[in-house]
Formats: C-alpha cells, structure tokens, sequence
C-alpha cells in the first residue's frame, strides 16, 4: 500500500487480495532480502548510500532473514512492498535509500533465478544420488533375471540390473539437459531496473559475483521480463516426472500380486481402511499422479507467459508458484523413487515362474534359428511361430525347438545377447563403468555452482 | 498411522510426508466432518451403532466443525485418519464405530462433491450478478459510442451497451452449461464403499437427502473411483476463464495511454515502485493470467487421471487441490472483472477522435453503396477502397462519400444496423429484456440447490 | 490473393504458407459452401441480389459441394477467398454479388458450428449405441463374477454386469453435459459480419432457420469472434477421453496374461514382427493414447483463445483444426471400445482362480461380523486382520470365518449387497431399466437436432 | 496385415484404421527406409544376409526412397509393415531376410530420432540465421530511440537495438538448450531390438556410424521405448514458442494504429475482405497462435507417454506427429519472424510523438535526483511525483526539472544509462561483438552435425 496511496488512494480488500503475491512470496522471502541485502552492499560500495544507513538496512535485512514472518503481518503487494515497510518501521525516512537503481522487477527476477537455482543444483544432486543408487543395485544384480514387458505383455527376458541401468541412462540424459537449464538460470538480472537499466552506476559484475558466481543476464529487457529460465526448467522437469512415471507404473505392474516380482519396502505401502488383504503401492500411485501435477503446473506458466508483450507484466507474479513448487515436488519425487529402488526385494520365485509359463526366449531362438540355417528370418520366425502354437507349454517349446534345430537356450545365457546395451553381464558391467565415470565427471561439473549453497536461507 | 501399525510398521516422515494429503485436506475438512456426521446418524438409524456411541460421536463431531484445526496437529495420512485417531482419543474404543459401511474412497469422493458442488453454486451465483451489473451497466450506456476491433485494429463503430451484452451472452451460455456441472456433481457416493458396496444395509437415498438433495451416484464403482465431475467442473472452468481473459485484454488494450477508451477505477491500478508516471492495469493482468493458471490445474487433473485404472487409486488425492483452488480462483476473477465493468469508465475523448482519425463506417459505407447502386458488393468494396486510399482522412472520405453516393452516414446512425444483435439500441433493448428473463429463469433454476448453502462450514 | 492484391501487392510465398488455412479448411469446406448457399438464397429473398445472379452463384456452389477439391488448387489465404476466386472465373463480375451482409468471420464461425455440430450429434448417437452395447452386454452378464480393483491391487468381488453399468453412468454424464455443448453450438452466426453487425437488411431468424433449426447466437461480437462453443465441446470431450482411457487400461489390466480376465477379440490385437509369443492388446493402448492426444488438442485451443482481444483475430484460424480432429478421434474411439466391449470374452477360469487366490470377501466378512457382533467395526476389522495374517490361504481364511462367527458366505451371494447401486442383480435389473429409459428420452432429445443430418456434405 | 494374418486372422476396417499409423508415417517414411538400408548393409558386412540379397534388398530400397508414394497405396499397420509387403512382392522370399536383428520398436525409434534431429538442426540453423539477422538489424539501429512497455503502458526510453538484443540473448539460451536436446536425440537405437537386445552379433556402433556420427543410446530398453528425446525437444520447441509470442504480441502492440511504431512489411499484412481500411498484422498473430498449438503438442506427448510402463507400447505412435510437426511449425515461425524483423520499419514521427507525450525519462530523472541531492531516493521519487503530478506535460515537466535540480535529460542521453546491458550505444556495441562471437562459436559446435544433411530425403 506504500507505493501506491500517494497516486492512487487504498486499494480495496478485494482488489488487493486478488493482488497481492504476498503468499507465494513466502516461498521466495529469503532469496529476496539476500538479493536486497547485495545490491544495498553494492550501493554502499558505490557510496551513494551513506555508509552508516546502509549499514542499519544490512542489519534489518539480517534479523529478518531470522525471522521473516515478521514481514507476512504486513498489508502489502508484495514482499518487496513489505521490506520497505517493515524498514521504513524501524529505521525511518532511511529505508528511503532502498529504491535507487532498482526495480521490482529486477530484483524479484533475481529473488526467483535464486530460488530455482539452488532448487535446481539440488534436484541436480538428487539425481546424482539416484544413479547412485542405481549402480549401487545393479551391481549387485547383475545375473537377477527378469521379464521385460511391451505393450504389457511378458517380452523377452533381461536382468534387474539392465532394467537399473535403463533409468541411469535417461537420468543421465536429464542430468546433462538440467545442468544446462541451471546454466541459463543462474544469471544476475540485478542493475536491470523497470526495463531499460538504471542511472545508478551500478557494477553489475560485482553484484553478479555476489550472488550469482558471477554470472550476468546481459540485455536489461531480458533480465527483467524474461522467464526463459522458469519455461525451460520447468519444461524439462516436467518431462523428466512424466519418464518417472513409467518406472512407477513398472513398479506398481510388478507389484501386482498376479505378477509380483517386485516386493515394495513397507514404508512404501499402505493398507485399507476397510480391506484387511489389501497392500497398496501407494508411493508409485503419487509418483505416477506428480507427473501430471508438474505437467498442468509447466502448462500455467507456459500460457501465461504466452502472449503477453515483452518486459514486466503482472501476470508473470503468478507464474512463480508453481515453477517452485513444481521443483521441490520433484526433488521429493526423486527421493521417494530412489528409496523405492534401494529397498525393492526382488520374488525369485515369482520370475521363475513366469520364465516357465511364457516363452520369454522366443525372438531369440528365431534369430538364432535364422543365424544357424542361413534361412530369412521371416521363415525362421514362421517355422517357430507354429511350434510356439503347437506346444503345450514353454518347456514342450524349448524341447521342440532343441530337437528341431539343436538350439539349447536357458535364460540365463539368454541375457548374454551379443550387442552393445544388452543385458550380458559383460555389457553390464562396461555399462556401470562409463556410468560412473559420467557421474563423477558430472559431480565435478556441479562443484561450479557449490556457491549457491552458501546460503543463510 | 493408525491404518498401517498393525501390518506395515510405521511409514518413514520421507514417505509419509510424500503420499499425506493432510495439508490439502485443510479445504475439505469441514465437509468430510459434515459426510461423517451424516454417514454416523444413517447408522443410528439403522440401530447398526448404539444410539448412545453415536450421539458421542456426532458431538465429538460438532467441536471439531467448529474447531477443524485441531486436526492439523495429528500425523495421519489424510483427514479421515485424523479424525479417527481425534475420536479415539476422545472416545475410546467406541470411536471404532466408525468404519461399517464405508470406505475412504466413498467418504472422500462425498466431501469432493460437496465442496465443488458447493463452489459451483457459488460460482453460478456470482456469474448472475457479473450478469446483473453487466445488464445495469448496458442499460445506460445504449448511446455511448466504441470501437470495436478484429486482429487488434479498429473495425467497426459500436455501443459499449452492445459490448457488455457479448459478454452476458457468453456467460450465459458458461451459465447453462456449468448448472449441468453442478447437476452431475451433487449426487452422492456416500454407501459405495470401496468399490462394489456394503454390506451395512444403508439407505442411500436418506443418506442423499441429508447432504446432496437426494441425489445419487448409484453405481457404486462410478461413486467410488469416478472423478468426472472433476474433470467436466474444471474443463468448463478453465473454458470461462479462458473467455474472460479475453475481456481483461479488451481493458488493457483499451486503457493504453493511446488508446485510452476505459479509466480503470483506482483499485484496479497499482502505481510503479520506480516510476512515477506509471498507473498499471494489475487486476486485468492477473485475470489474465488466471485463465492460464486455471488451464494448467485442468491439464494436472486430466493428465493424473488419464490412464489410471478405474475405481480409486491414490493418484486421485493430487486432483483434489487443483480443482477446489481453481474453483475458487474462478470465483474471485468473476467478483474483480464485475468490479471492474462495474467501475469502468469511457473516456468520451477519446472514442471521439478515434472516430474521427479511423474510417470504422467504411463496411457499412460499402454496404450501402451496393445496396443503392445494385452493383455487386465487390465492386462496391472497390470503388470504395480506392476513396479510402485517396482521401487524406476520415471527414474528408466521408465527405466524398456524401458527394459520390449522397450516403450520408455518421456513426450514430452506423450502429444501427437492421439486423438482430446488433448495437441498434432498439436490438439492445430486446436483448437485454430477453437477458434479464433468463436471469430470472436462472435463479429459480438455482433455488433448487439452496440446501448446500445450508452447512455450519 | 484476391483481397489484397489492390492494397498490399501479393504475399510472398512464406507468408502465404504460413497464414494460409487451405490445408485445414478441407475439413470444412462443404460445411463453408452450404453456408454460402443459404446466405445467397437469403440475399435472393431481399432481392438485394438479381434473381439470376443468385440462381448462377447457387448453382455452382452445389458443383463445388459435389466437387470441393477444384478449391484445393487455387493460391488462397483460406476456402473463403476460394471460392470467390472460382466464381469469378466462372460467373465473371456477378461473383461479386458475394460480400453484401456478410464477413469471412461470420462465416467461418458459421461453417465451424455447423461441422462441430454434426460431429456432436455424431458423438452423441456413438454414445446412444455404445450405452445400448453395455446394457446389452450386462444383462447377459448379471450373474458373471469378476473383480474389481483399487490401488491395482484386487478389491471386492462384483460382476461384469456391475462394471459396464458403471461406464453406462460415466456415459449417461457425459451425454447430459454434451447435448449442452451441441445446444450451445447450434447457433448461427450468420449476418453478424466483421463485429457489429451489417447492413444489408438479413432476416437473421429466416438465414438460422435454413442451416441452424432456427437458433441464433445473437450478439453481432460474441457471434462473430466467439469461440465458447469449441472450448467447451472441447473441453468436454477431453474429459470425455480421459475416463475412456481409464477403460482401456482396465482392459490391458485384465488382458495381462498373468490376470487374463479378458480375451479381447482377434480385431483388437496385434502380433510382434519379432515374438511369435504376443498378442498386443492395440487397440486399447491407441484408446489409451487418445485421451492425451486430445487433451493436448484442447490445451492448443484454449491457449490459442487465452488472451487474445474479443472480435475476430486470425490466431482463432489454428484453433479449428484441433477441434474438429478431436471430434473425429472421438467418435471413432467409442466406436473401437464399443466394438472391444461388444466382443470381449470372459474368462471364467482366471476369475475364479483368482477369488480362490486372494480374500476379494474380506471387506464383507468385517462388516458382517460387525454387525453380527454388534462391536465397533474396527475391532471386527482387527480381529479379521489377524486372521488374514495367519491363514495359509483364502480357503482356511474363510473356513477360519465360518468357525469363529458362523460367517459363511460365498462370492455369489457376496455381490448381493444391500446397497443401491451394487452388483447384486436385483440392483443391476433395477439401473438397467432406468438406464434404458433415460436412452429412450435422450434419443427423443436427439431427434430435435436431426436437421443436422440433412446436408449434402 | 502381414505380421498378423497368421495368427490372429484379417483386422477388421475400424481397428486397422485407427491403430494403423501410415497416415503419420509418411513423415518419417524416408527416415524409415534409410534406417532400413543402412541395417541392411550391417548384415550384409555381418554375412548373416547372403550379399546377392542384400543387394537386392538395397536396391529396392533406393528405389523406395526415390518415389515412398508407392509404399502409401499399402493396407498395413504401418510403414515398416509396408515396405515388407513391398519387398515381398518385388524380391519374393529373400525379403524375409529383413527381421533379423531388429525389430519395429528399435526401427521406428531410429527414424523418428533421426527425423527430430533433422528438424532440430534446421531450427538451430534457422535461429543462428535469425540471431545474424537481429545483429545487422541492431548494427543499423544504434541510435533508434523506442518506448520499452511494462505493464502494456509506456515505461522507459530504449533504443531498437537494445530491444534486438533481448530477442538475441534469449536465442541464444535456447540455442544452448536445444543444441543439447539435439544431442540427446542423436542416438543410434539401431540393434536394440523390442526391449532387451537381439542375438544377431550386430556392431551397434559402426551401425550407428552410418546415420548418427556414431553415438548410441547405450542400453536396449532405453533405446527401444524410451521417448526422453522427444519430450526434451518438444518441452523446449514449446517453450520457445511462449518465448516468441511475446515478440509477436510487441510486434501486434506496436502496429496498433494509435501507436503505429512498427511498420510490418507489406507480406506480413492482409487486408479484410470486408472493411477496406484495415490492415491486419496477419503472420503475427499466427506467430502468437502457434505458441499455444505446440504447446499443446507437447501435452499431447507428455500425458501419452505419462504412466505407461517402460518399453515400446503402441501408445507412442500416437506420439510421433505432434513432435514433428511442431518442429516444422517452429521452423517457419523462425523464418516468418526473422523476415518480419529484417523488414519492419520504424516509424520516427510516431515513436517522437510518444517521448514528447509520456514522461519516459521520469524513473530516471527520480535516480539523479537522488544521485545529485544525497537524498534516500523514496524522498527523491516523491518530489518527482509531485512535478508529474502537477505539469500540464511532459515539457513542462521537464523544465520544472531542470529548474529545481539543474538536471538536464534528453531522450538520446537516457538511454546511455551505466550499467552492462543498457541501451547505451557503447553497451549494445560490446554485447554485439560478443554475441557474433558466441554465434560463429555455435556454428562450429553445430558442423559436428553436419553428416545429418546427408540424406537422400
């Protein structure tokens, strides 16, 4: 109410709870007297504010990153509006010094950018942690078989740890894709004013490296009305839930008491109310649902970004919440998943069982059909499919196919397929190296943005 | 954690965290006490619960109405948990009356039910007065002249009264078709059980009649798991939202400083913490950005809810919020554009030298020539756009106009136009006569839902 | 290239490319010559067109509406333009009697609520026949058990009868909130010209009657350059997508081999290039799919509309394609599970493997027992729970039942619940016949929109 | 109807025509064969395919390239289905040799990677070929003063070059991005076969050599029925659409006629067919629309491919058009707004009549009224908006400016505000220096990619 009583009189109740960001800005106080306090530093540097105020203003902006709830009592636009109340409170027509050389919109572009940051580094970190985890299990499941699915269908036969590694390979695409949206994050817009830049002769470097390791968004009209950052993280965030889904939805069809290959830790299930048989998977049915929740939240932004005029528009204040939110669900989703994966006991039983009923080696026996007798593989594959049709049952195929053909094929040397990728233990394990190596060579990479931690947030 | 103890131990604060809907469930508290208290008098009736239990029940019940927040402080996984574990507390083993005959699954659907249905009303209620004002607004300003615009040009001459009885026909479709909404979400699934029923012999319609005004979702499946009043609510929300950002557009474009046709009312301005020559059109711009915001919530529900199978599954929990907050978003964008139209005023200034400076006679000018002369209207148009780019500008087009055809036409005359619904004030009229009926229609359609309005949340 | 030749010069090839909608405007193109035909017999009534003129235009739209694809090889920015560009080569200066009282948004929107209103009837009468498949289907399967599933995990013991009534009831929702859609759509737009209506003296009334049943959408802007009538269509039949797909994965569920509840017919199953082994249930994954595909085709629409200005703008020309697609992929998606749903065949041995396998009575034992006993539910549920803890099987579970509290009872009589809504057959009869009626009322309902399906197109 | 005929008998017409994909495949159907050929060629070097038939194969091959229409005259599933019943016909049985060592799901996802990355090259071209054009159109706009907006209201004093440059720097962070989607897409999938690998001794990395410049998506399930390529891709192509849109909605703000800073070239403009005076800023608002048509492509995407379970399901046919097709819709956006930014003109008289109207020097002056006085700028910023409340007009303002603090501020020196990023002449020039240099760093990064453009497609 501070800025606009002068012109414009009280704003009703009504218009400025409509308003007002006041709510989401709790999510991003702290970023926002972090970036208050820099660029204060900064004027103060520049001595274009007395020594002794910016001084008082540091120490305010200290106590209420102790304590920020104080500035949530405040009536006011924004936090931004609160701070300067709240500092006019305590130190008089001094608060007044805030103000020169920024803009809201600066400053509440650096509050977020810092914010999804550090958000992003440690989304980052999560999936570091998570293929650890995956090379972790893998390696100690490297001759556990299991069946591949397609179409939800029992399709050919693999190992849990090339089932692991599948995941490791996709985080690792979305790792190399995140760091680059961290990238194009963490860039101080800070000296970018309302739209055009700012008279005061800010050095925007120092303040950059203040905060921002350095880092600058360059053209002030980008700095200060661009969300290219929130639009690509929170495309690639929501691209990366929706790929977990689907180790969710695995997870909850091997968990099927039918199929259930899978045995869920406790802490992942829960019971009925009402059904005392009943284990419900109920972490994977949230994982699945998360990936719809950060897609609708990526489509919020998205159209309302879309279409509006270049530079500052309000709308953006309500495309903060749920880049934020979307991250943090994200991060947990990742934490949930990969203790999911830690703790999941595989029933032996279970896959033996369906290695007996369905002919899970049978693309192979047609190759090898075909690679033995010279013959199209189109006829070898007809010639099995009418054993596959006459058997009685998978060991009456294999049986069939031995005297046929002397092919004797088992599971387990069915898994050494000869290509790069497959599961043999042998690709496996040259697999997990190079994984390794990318995961160190990835950590070593993040070590660049180790300053975002440094944080008394 | 009262549901899991005895099976699965205790869930860690990591999962527990993750797959709570305790913090959502602060919206649908009071109708989940209210669902329990009308679920416990079924079975006091049925004398299924001593009479003297369930009376302890119904009053624990009452506080907690009154004080839900007691609730919060309870680890549970959801709001009926907490309840339960609150009535042990306070009632021992009788508390354990509750749970015959129902599930979670049809208790949370009622209190989803109830709270968008109530919404709905609301909602409903606030577009007939949006209505209301729209119609008192039009009724004094059938002689107030605006452009109207295609492709962001000015096109033709209009009335503002013609321009608000767009938007109330439009609203009055959104009306008719989100009373169907409402229809399809006040039934109740309260006896569905978990999936296929129970066997506590309740009588559904009594049930019904207590909250839902005697309506059913009969089939106990579809009671149970079926989000689609969800999915068509939001759909249809998302649709008016993305209407109305239309008609905030319309105000920013035409509060442009050049434009400059509408004075916003002050409480829908913000001035700039910089710029002191700036008045900000902040509530248009949130309405537009509600539209997107909304748009993304229906993107979450539909997209969690796509491809899950039917019948309940925890995804459903993660729709809950999107819908109820969406709903209430809907609700404060009707109140702040009513606001807005209500307050809104024309600038007679500048609509008149748009008048002047753009030819918006010239279609009709067109017509006119055809009609007179019996040439085909192209040759018309022609002869017409060759006048347009020879003349300096609008007087002295019309004025050659006059001279070439004796078409002799000022803007006042232009609107009115033969055909129905157009700015004619004779159209405007009857429109608005046939308007203000079906409002009434409408209310009395309502009526028949008052009951929801009866509740002590 | 007609209309801007004079003032602008031609488009370059990339601009017309780009802006051009001849590729999408096939799919209306009869719908656009219809609308043009009723408009030139309008204008022949007013005689403001010679009768001789009107009658050589007429008859060449009736060879273009035999014939549309001479259109596609005329250079246009879209099928309007077209045609003008025919007749002129055809009828010489007389195709210029085209233009007098009308605008390309009048008619567009007029061709656009003529084709999303017949797909809508088409939709609708889908649906009819779907419903009358599932009543056809359940009362043939009243008595046949199968069960039912939360949390992917088996739930409660129903019947197949029970499970289609519940699509019935999903169905007969829909059917309610979209014959509210076609309502809203049926409207003609026709003489509401650019925005504010025309000149020329149209009947409005007279021109609705010929094409629209006589309804009217009647304010000249909301006429004009609305698009509520594709938003909610769409917006309806997303969600309409959405709870299909549900059914879909419900049939992949059952068709798991390891469930193998279901043997979809031959026509709904693919095979492998590669495994001779699979059947692949395809059909349902392409359901499946659908439901995302065009809710992404409603998120195109509705981000398209968001924010634009009211009145026409050439961003609505991309929101006609998704539209009418989404109709199409609509229609036949209920065409393909009606045809699934007609077809599909039980498999009796799976079910009762799996109701011998897992205690599907479970949730109605507790409940009897609670009643039975008179004690608070969750100790009966407790005492249960121990006894589903110890026994070795469902069989020793229930004999255990049957011991400990003279519970006997068996799948077929457990789908007897007492509540409405539930599988007992009693129930079912009872919803099937109501059901059968609310068919034969909307079917009557229908019937007033069969003058949609007198066209030539 | 190949594959399946054996087993499952004929489909019928409705289930062929909705789960077949050759009306999409023929995007790809180049793609396709080449991928063909050059797996062709790998058995041929493996002398696992006699060399005679694989000549022969090849030749065929060719053939299909040079003219896949004949492939489009098939009934099958889909293209691969078809080229086999085209070699069937042509080669007889030795056709069958095709099928070794693959499988559809390794086959199509080679095309369509190779189809994206295509595509994905062409738009990081088209972007580097708009960042040159945005360069050379900055070069000669150094000194060109134009109005930032903020809030659609006039804010500060810029130039149009500072305004180019924000559009460069955000290129240039979605050139980073995407050139990393482009190389997680370019990845030979080839000899993944369906899910876990083939036993054809296949060297997947001279295969991969062929057609990807020899990178691998490494593990076979990833391979085979992972999409992360194409959510990454599309995520990003959607949000630089958004990103687009608002350089559209300046562009359509700025031709307003009241504001009228941008002439847009004569190609990007159309005229009504109606309303001679008007000029539509056609490209532009298609531009605007296609920013919500792809994003709802990529929500097509996402929630198809949400909560499947990994491995190829027929769900993600369903995924292929919309990736394509946004991508080439993102191309001609690229190329319709570059052409639109290397033609438009400025308007001098227009942008001079706003500088004079609006005081856009005032956040300025409020800095170096603070700068000059040592007063806190709250004070300083309220002394300014008293003058501006009080002078008639900006002139007036300015002189009572310059006679309160000697403060003497014209527009040309405004803009060379202090700070990195601004408008000033020195800054623009040093950001276009870099830039140019970061462009000519990108093209030699892009040339690894170079071996994508030869293709015979």
């Amino acid at each position: 109410m501070l800025y606009r009583r002068e012109l414009l009189g009280e704003a009703s109740p009504l218009t400025l709870r409509y308003t007002s960001s006041m709510e989401y800005d709790k999510l991003i106080a702290c970023e926002v007297l972090e970036v208050m306090g820099a660029y204060i530093e900064e004027l103060r540097e520049l001595k274009v504010v007395p020594e002794d105020a910016a001084n008082r203003i540091l120490g305010e902006l200290e106590n209420l990153i102790a304590e920020p709830s104080k500035l949530f009592h405040i009536k006011a636009e924004d936090v931004h509006e609160a701070i300067e109340v709240h500092l006019k409170e305590k130190l008089g027509s001094d608060a007044g010094y805030i103000g020169l050389g920024r803009s809201r919109n600066d400053h509440v572009a650096a509050a977020l950018r810092l914010k999804v940051s550090r958000l992003l580094l440690k989304l980052l970190k999560s999936i570091v942690g998570f293929r650890r985890t995956l090379l972790s299990r893998a390696s100690a499941s490297i001759n556990v078989l299991i069946p591949l699915y397609t179409h939800s269908q029992p399709a050919q036969i693999s190992t849990l740890a090339h089932y692991f590694l599948y995941i490791d390979e996709m985080l690792s695409d979305y790792s190399s894709a995140l760091v680059k949206a961290l990238d194009i994050t963490v860039r101080s817009p800070l000296g970018s004013g309302p739209a055009a830049g700012v008279m005061a002769p800010l050095d925007r470097g120092r303040l950059a490296s203040k905060l921002f390791g350095g880092m600058l968004a360059v053209n002030t009209l980008y700095a200060s009305g661009g969300r290219e950052f929130s639009l690509i993280t929170l495309a690639l965030v929501s691209s990366l839930l929706v790929s977990l889904s689907r180790v969710a939805e695995d997870f909850i069809l091997f968990s099927l008491p039918q199929v259930g290959y899978f045995k869920l830790p406790a802490g992942h299930l829960a019971t009925s109310s009402i059904m005392p048989h009943k284990v419900n998977p109920v972490t994977m049915e949230i994982v699945r649902a998360k990936a719809g929740g950060v897609l609708g939240k990526f489509v919020s932004v998205a159209s309302i970004v879309k279409g509006i005029p270049s530079g500052y528009n309000l709308d953006l204040q309500e495309a903060n919440r749920p880049v934020i939110e979307a991250l943090m669900e994200a991060i947990d989703t990742l934490e949930v998943l990969r203790d999911a994966i830690e703790n999941v006991e595989v029933n032996a039983g279970a896959v033996e069982g369906d290695i007996k009923r369905y002919p899970l080696l049978a693309s192979d026996i047609a190759e090898l059909i075909a690679l033995k007798t010279g013959k199209p593989f189109r006829e070898a594959h007809k010639e099995l499919a009418k054993l596959v049709k006459e058997a009685k049952n998978t060991e009456e195929l294999y049986n069939r196919v031995r005297e046929a053909y002397n092919i004797n094929l088992n599971p387990k040397d069915a898994v050494k397929r000869p290509v790069n990728g497959s599961p043999s233990p042998e690709n496996v394990k040259s697999h997990m190296e190079k994984s390794l190596k990318n995961i160190e060579e990835f950590e070593a990479e993040l070590s660049k943005y180790s300053f975002l931690e440094k944080s008394r947030c």
